[in-house]
């Protein structure tokens, strides 16, 4: 009897927004290897399963990408349905390319399974369409992990052309806005960093391309991942955000409001 | 009593890869408004509601985007629970920032349901990582509707700094090649034009930069959409989409070889 591995993208978050083939896998499930970024109320999909952590967290030593090959391979080998569950799109910046070319390699019998990526839905989810007529007709998507990820791209692209888009960046928003205002794009294009999209923890910083480079971490945002968002579009999110139904769109700009007066 | 709209993205075809919330507003809705591309299996997931298609189809004279607003806000004033279904996420091409803002200028409340894009999808199900270690650690996604939509974008990258997803550029992969190359892009440069995605019907395109220009569409992607993408992260499909159970990878190496042997 030879098992089965599913890759399954676990989507931003909210477990609402798992699709409904990755509920199903969840639910047949034997055994699960889940990253940090899943939610428990996402594990809970699986009730019949046995569930391992394999995700890396600052300051805790993380599992080796071949350990997690073994896991996979060895749990499928002995008959089980195995589900690999990753936070957003397992083809997104999620090594899920890694991870199915070794159970190719192992002989090993895979599905992938896509989920909603947070390098479309964060800024979507809080009112910013990474595409728009008249302000933006395609988008650029970067990690923002290593300089060696995003100076390639950024360096090369003309202010203005696309929405940029940049995952895994936060760390790094002084040497990326920094980038982009030398390669000539305008200190006030609009930008926001979304942090913990589709969670009941979401919240948002809203600024400019000036005012990312020294932008300050709302202390609520402490932990949470965060998805940088930079064009034009980001300013739509003044109208849908504040007119949309939570809990699909932040309110930005309330909440920012909010805070100003808070502070007095 | 007023009403409500959900502008939900469908998702890639499947209506397996419905998110969960979608599949509960199509099951609640009183009205559905849909996308050409929208499969008769997603919209029997709303078997309560009232459902007009409002798509355009090549050939047919399309519905005024104006239109669609109005049908929208008149509907959600009846009281009615109105869902706004279209193919893909709303954001990604899909003028759900239109009709966001439409329905914020008229009062209405709404929400934003996303949705699995093909910029992300297409490419994934048929075994090939929009990122992966080593090859690219970002993508680019743009319209080939126009060429003002793709000229500004394509002429500004550097070859090989990223993968290039195209959406609804089948018509125009003359154009985007010759630009490509004309770029410095390696004609050697694998690319993929993958039909259909999700659906039964899919099949794929296999070649380089230099075979897209003059590519021939199969007989049977006729009428489907076609995404393009293009970088070194194509090849893995040889691995990956081979050794993939369907339907969740088009195996297009398989494919092709089927056809070349039909060819004699």
């Amino acid at each position: 009897m030879s098992g089965f591995v599913s890759l399954v993208g676990a989507g931003p978050g909210d477990p609402d927004l798992l699709t409904v083939r990755a509920a199903r896998a969840l639910a047949q499930a034997d055994v699960v290897f889940y990253d940090a970024l899943v939610s428990p109320e996402t594990l809970a999909f699986a009730p019949r399963a046995q569930r391992f952590s394999v995700g890396k967290r600052c300051g805790r030593a993380a599992i080796r990408q071949e350990t997690i090959h073994a896991l996979l391979i060895r749990a499928a080998r002995r008959g089980k349905r195995v589900v690999r569950l990753k936070g957003g799109d397992p083809f997104v910046f999620g090594r899920g390319g890694e991870e199915a070319l070794a159970l190719a390699s192992a002989g090993v019998a895979f599905e992938i399974v896509p989920g909603l990526t947070n390098a479309v839905v964060a800024a979507g989810l809080a009112g910013i369409p990474v595409t728009h007529r008249g302000l933006a007709s395609a988008f650029v998507v970067v990690s923002g992990h290593a300089e060696s990820s995003f100076r390639p791209v950024l360096e090369s692209l003309v202010p203005g052309v696309a929405t940029i888009v940049i995952l895994m960046g936060v760390h790094a928003r002084a040497a990326l806005a920094g980038l982009l205002l030398q390669r000539g794009f305008p200190a006030r294009t609009p930008a926001a960093i979304l942090f913990g999209a589709s969670t009941e923890a979401a919240t948002a910083w809203r600024g400019d391309l000036a005012s990312l480079r020294t932008a300050e971490i709302p202390e609520d945002a402490d932990g949470l991942p965060g998805t940088i968002v930079i064009g034009e579009v980001v300013s739509l999110a003044d109208v849908i955000a504040e007119s949309a139904t939570p809990p699909s769109a932040v309110a930005l700009s309330d909440r920012q409001e909010e805070r100003r007066h808070a502070r007095g």
